[in-house]
């Protein structure tokens, strides 16, 4: 087994696309091996940089994500993707037409794309997507592009994963206000104004910057506003240039070492976390136990440590 | 002693001040006396109004809190007044002039007022925090006040268990830019605009507004600007009665019991994060043990999951 294991490893980093497909299918399904075979990638890692794309359904993040993507191929870098989209093209429940779009890149080995399905309560989806990042890193892709739209908190703990945020914006879907969900505002490191050329666009940016005026420069960097027209390649020259900048911003400012410890600091809380709190909660039906004990207590028929009481005896985790 | 923690209660409910500071102080100091007492009051919980109030230092929310304080013990309400900002006038180390204006109300057994310190890694403040707010709601304070400066994660956590949250922001505090931390923007259910009569103060309106066409309306809410003058008491009234405005939308909507259980699903799986993270990283030391192996695993000496075993290890976690 072991020695499959390091076969397995020599595989992903040597590219080869059915090592990491068959690695990614392991980690979702939470298969030992998975967390093997990533303790001997590990070391091979920590040359990706990540780019986290969010925004809402119709901003057309796929589309600028499949720009990025082939802007890189150009440049003879690898690529990998992470689509934790569900209204990803290239996710399983998409319509064809834009599927087949991206697949553009399907007989390129220089890009990997894979989906992943949103699952879990306890902060599955972002771990999950932590590691097939890691994998990612170890196959040797130098840049991962992470597309997620940008709804709950479990999707914003999956791109504050990535060294830069792109949160894409759009004039005129339907009202300015959608594009805007809880918490999107606060972590773009650069704001991607998409479909340009469409009216209201002038009125966003002008909206945008007032409200990026008031926002909190993190370590000297104000995060600009791109205007792309993703399916006609404008901006997205300027755009990946934008992101370099933003990652020479931080590799110069000597910042870089602390800001990866802190990341590291938040990773391992949150391994923890998921790990104790998986066997806290995670059996069968784990989720729908810790609704009901909810309702109890704000129904005042149960007081809170007795239910956390209930839940670490009945795990087995009471000390 | 089981007695001592029953009579102990009594006193609580009845609202004796020195029997709610000294569980102030069990909860503080994390004496399992704390717990016993909180499992005894739980029942008699749920009357209490949380309202939070931050945002950065000088921009007023001490005036802020302590006129709304006195607004409602005009209309006879008990108010409980919580403060985590370590710049509060009420705190231990502040101007004595400030001290002294606030503890108008000290002579006031319907008002209590209590400073938290910022302390622990691991959302402590948040947890005492809340502690503390069931046992005022215990206490019979139907309003209970919560000021923080809006600074790290941990304090957006303890704003985050208000019913309503209100930010606070001020023109020409140097610049427009430092009033908005990041987090502060997404948590406001209503922003107040204080020192209204100040030069900037329709500048800053103009720019929270256009802001604030850009966030999504949670449930129907589209969070409202109130300007205020706190020392001379200029749009408290107003503000008051916006809280209970916020109040009445949710509880009228239907949405006040969903909201509770998702509140104390929330609630419950940040307890049994806090104490399974106690165990694991809480020991002498933990905290820079924890940044040491980050500091590793950022350099790729070691894995993230031997150091995630490692820890449980030590801790006698593992399975």
């Amino acid at each position: 087994m072991t020695v499959s294991v390091e076969k397995w490893a020599e595989s992903v980093c040597a590219g080869d696309v059915r090592a990491v497909s068959r690695a990614i299918t392991a980690i979702e399904n939470h298969q030992p091996e998975a967390e093997a075979l990533l303790r001997l990638l590990f070391p091979r890692t920590g040359q990706a940089y990540l780019t986290g794309i969010t925004g809402a359904p119709g901003t057309g993040k796929s589309t600028i994500v499949d720009r990025l993507a082939s802007y890189h191929r150009r440049k003879q870098e690898q690529v990998g993707v992470i689509a934790v989209d569900p209204t990803s093209p290239y996710s399983g429940g998409a319509i064809l037409g834009d599927r087949i779009r991206m697949q553009g890149h399907a007989g390129d080995a220089g890009t990997f794309i894979r989906s992943m399905a949103t699952r879990g309560f306890l902060g599955g989806l972002a771990r999950a997507t932590a590691e097939v990042a890691l994998l990612l890193d170890a196959a040797g892709k130098k840049h991962v592009l992470i597309e997620t739209v940008g709804v709950g908190q479990d999707e914003i703990d999956v791109v504050r994963l990535a060294d830069c945020v792109l949160v894409v914006l759009v004039p005129g879907l339907g009202d300015d206000i959608q594009n805007m969900k809880a918490g999107l505002m606060e972590i773009g490191d650069i704001f991607v104004l998409n479909k340009a050329d469409r009216e209201g666009a002038d009125r966003l940016e002008q909206q945008l910057l007032a409200m990026l005026s008031l926002v909190m420069p993190r370590d000297g960097w104000h995060p600009p506003v791109v205007r792309t027209v993703a399916p006609e390649n404008k901006g997205i020259e300027e755009l990946s240039e934008t992101v370099a900048k933003f990652r020479k911003h931080f590799e110069s400012s000597g910042q870089r070492q602390r800001k990866h410890i802190e990341h590291w600091k938040n990773r391992l809380i949150g391994l923890l976390e998921s790990r104790l709190l998986e066997r806290a909660l995670g059996g069968t039906g784990g989720e729908s136990r810790l609704a009901e004990m909810a309702a109890e207590v704000a129904d005042r028929k149960k007081d809170p440590f007795t239910a956390v009481n209930e839940i670490l005896k009945s795990s087995g985790l009471d000390d």
